[in-house]
């Protein structure tokens, strides 16, 4: 039989790690670290420490592998179906050759694995493509908005009212009354530009949990700049960047004003 | 100085409990646990468990104390605003008598401390209103709706789609549009009856992280009256229940039909 443990660890600060999750990665066999591309190697460092020191039993291996990547020279991964797919064809080669006889298996995710996060969607693809029968167990961790919200020591939402949780791109789509507080992942694009900037304050934080953190907290209009400026001379400077924040409406306005 | 951890302990599990949430628990001169009605005895004795299970420091204090209650003799205590009020001068009162000389106090939120509780906001009226100056520093902690995703091995939202978390009293309240994963907490009322019953699946929890846990996931429309029994004889056999689900979009279809 096989079981695949996946395992949230946290958003950068590797205390953020569960009693349960050490548990879990004690119990595995197998612990799979995908090698990242140059950018990510602090992020692929933290699963390493996070192995180093939570690991209290030798008979956990560690296997590092490559994963399918999509901006590089494989040109006919062209959709994020594609992408899936290939990945999901990586693990499946990894099992086989790895725990040839079953055993178990866990997978580190960034953060808690229900949140923007495909591991379980690409372990979905084992059993629906490729005929993989294994027990899947899925261990919560914390994610970024929590992290984000601690370091800004703040509730997210305001009493009793609804919290909406969105990318950079699907920013703008927002119904303007959906909710007085948004909270934006996945934005390469510094999209709170676009938003009404009188309507909103913002409470920004990237790196979180690692020892560049940085938060920023204010009205829209005065802290837009300062984020951007920060932002830029940040992800130049660590070579990557990821950052997240809540938009909460000051006024009664939507979100384009 | 005067210094309050407010320390996210999960949401039932006590191994929700992350490494860094252990540490501040022992950098802690006293504990604060209330003690609740008799309905939460319950929850009141996992915070017990938790200070039993992971204080290593015989230094740490705990200190049992009454919250005032909404719905007891208090009459006067006709306002959500009155009640916070009412418990930030009985923090005010327990700090000035078990820390007079300053110190650290730890307060244990239940889940995570930005999501739907109020300890942030009462804190805050310890130095509005009663001018008391203090640090605070939050532990982020596991929240009911990563207990629920992790129960069913489940993403929360579709690739990069929004996800809308709101109460039970205000589900109905929300934008058909807003988003095709809906998180409701907080609902006494069994409000997924008020959806298009058709057009949703619904993955629900009771009980997540506790030996009563249980999960019930499928079509809204042939899991309604499931989800209704169960809840309803759960909630005589243990005299409370706390639930939490969401509801996925099936089709094309906005909220209300
Ligand atoms: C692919 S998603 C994964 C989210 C993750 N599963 C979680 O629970 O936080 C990546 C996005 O999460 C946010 N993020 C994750 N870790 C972060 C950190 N340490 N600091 C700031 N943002 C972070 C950023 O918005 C980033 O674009
Ligand atoms: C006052 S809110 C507190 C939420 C908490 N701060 C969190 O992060 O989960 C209480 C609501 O959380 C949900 N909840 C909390 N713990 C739960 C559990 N163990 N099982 C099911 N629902 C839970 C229920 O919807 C409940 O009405």
């Amino acid at each position: 039989m096989l079981k695949l443990l996946v395992i949230g660890i946290g958003a950068g600060n590797p205390e953020h790690m569960t009693v349960q999750a050490i548990k879990a990665l004690n119990r595995a066999d197998i612990v799979l670290l995908p090698r990242k591309g140059s950018a990510k190697e602090d992020l692929a460092e933290l699963r390493r420490e996070i192995c180093r020191r939570f690991l209290e039993t030798k008979k956990t291996r560690i296997v590092e592998f490559d994963l399918p990547r999509r901006d590089g020279g494989d040109a006919y991964l062209k959709t994020v179906d594609d992408w899936h797919a290939a990945i999901a064809a990586t693990y499946r080669d990894l099992l086989a050759r790895e725990l040839p006889d079953g055993g178990t298996a866990a997978f580190l995710v960034w953060g808690d694995p229900s949140l923007y996060d495909s591991t379980l969607r690409i372990l979905d693809r084992l059993r629906t493509t490729h005929s993989v029968a294994f027990e899947p167990e899925v261990i919560p961790g914390i994610t970024s908005v929590q992290a984000l919200a601690a370091s800004h020591a703040m509730p997210l939402n305001t009493i009793g009212n609804p919290v909406l949780t969105t990318t950079g791109r699907k920013l703008r789509d927002a119904p303007p009354d959906a909710a007085d507080t948004i909270v934006v992942m996945l934005d390469g694009d510094m999209s709170f530009r676009h938003v009404a900037q009188d309507d909103y304050a913002i409470y920004w934080g990237a790196y979180l949990g690692l020892e560049q953190e940085m938060i920023v907290a204010g009205d829209l209009a005065e802290k837009a700049s300062e984020i951007e400026a920060k932002r830029t001379a940040a992800r130049e400077e660590n070579g990557w960047i990821m950052d997240v924040y809540v938009l909460k409406r000051k006024g009664g306005k939507g979100l384009n004003g």
